[in-house]
């Protein structure tokens, strides 16, 4: 479909999937701040605070530039999902025919619980060129901030996303990370309490934004936080 | 003890421990580069392999600076770890001391195995002024390279370190990163093939170095692959 460009063109479509970091601006790699400058058309996401995390990281490199916003419907039905994933890649292979670069930005790295992948998938299966633009998860991040490590030597790590049973996975011999388990956290502490984990357990609320709150030790949070709040669970104390 | 300056130094010394991510120079933070260039001595490791590889990724911002190699020792005996340690730590506040902006190197991020950590912690506990910058972490940038996800939706991941028995963990319920595997490479791919999970993994060595290998079926592999290699097994096919 590329060689359909008209002769106006130079250069072939290109989709990248950018991750730009967790929040700070600071943590953008080279390759995301260039991948940003040569676009013509940036999307971002758009569904309940991302949108506005992401457009403070990027909004540096925005000039100029096409914006658009990717809508995720907020639903679990695979049938819903399927078919806007699907009108999303349609609407952005549309672009790549035009021969335009574009650069898909999604907060931490892409191939983490982004939703990007299930587009970048479909436009890679129908032959176009796309490329993923690693980027600091949030939870390196957070372990910075907390100044501990994830894992050491012999220890395994375990993430664990929000829609997970919190104590389903409790047991298993690693060092765990529990994301974006804002919605669940005093249910997370106290299934932490009940297991003998809690006192090696940290917070950290909106990592590397204006609004963070860090607890180096989980047990002192004692009312709900906000969507973005990631939990570090070791043996050892902080 | 930073109060103890001379006149003649400005600034306070602070420590950074900076992520500069798997391989490609691209893939440094604009922070990395900031530290880097600000700082007035720069640690690299010395091992076997990842100074080369450190070196190549930040040699442009070492112009004037003063370099030093970690010596760390191979070995698992904790006792002379510690001491390793506990000497390298001394060292590094003697700099600090000094009012030195000192800038200590780590492949991809700080928080996953790397062995700055050890050293950080005992610098922050001498009440220096430390920081953590985190970097893309190797197994991102892999999954980037090999257009697939980490984990998407519900599904947990798992990190393993090399020195983990292989086999101890296969039966958790999670898409599975094993690092730096280069050693029993061929021993994971048969552990693996046992359990019916080899038909979902793919391989990545040196990951955006020259001597790249990307394996998206990991059961293409018929020969020993080298320390960077980054095994990645989900339950679906690539």
């Amino acid at each position: 479909m590329q060689t359909e460009n008209t002769a106006a063109q130079h250069r072939p479509g290109k989709l990248w999937g950018v991750g730009i970091g967790p929040g700070d601006p600071e943590l953008l790699t080279l390759k995301a701040v260039q991948v940003l400058w040569q676009s013509d058309v940036v999307i971002l996401p758009d569904a309940n605070g991302p949108e506005k995390t992401a457009m403070n990281i990027v909004h540096n490199y925005l000039k100029g530039k096409t914006l658009l916003f990717a809508k995720t419907p907020m639903v679990r039905d695979p049938a819903v999902l399927e078919k806007a994933h699907e009108k999303a890649a349609e609407e952005i292979c549309t672009l790549l025919d035009q021969g335009k670069q574009v650069a898909f930005v999604t907060l931490g790295d892409p191939a983490i619980y982004s939703t990007y992948m299930y587009l970048h998938q479909r436009v890679l299966s129908r032959g176009y060129n796309v490329e993923v633009v690693p980027g600091v998860p949030s939870f390196c991040a957070a372990a910075a901030r907390l100044n501990r490590s994830l894992c050491q030597g012999r220890e395994p790590l375990l993430i664990i996303p929000a829609s997970y049973d919190p104590s389903a996975l409790l047991d298993v011999p690693a060092n765990k990370v529990f994301m974006k388990a804002g919605r669940s956290i005093l249910e997370l502490q106290k299934v932490l309490a009940d297991k003998g984990q809690l006192d090696g357990a940290s917070l950290v609320e909106n990592c590397g934004m204006a609004n963070e709150r860090v607890y180096p030790r989980f047990a002192d949070l004692t009312e709900p936080s906000g969507y973005f709040s990631l939990v570090i669970v070791k043996a050892e104390t902080p």
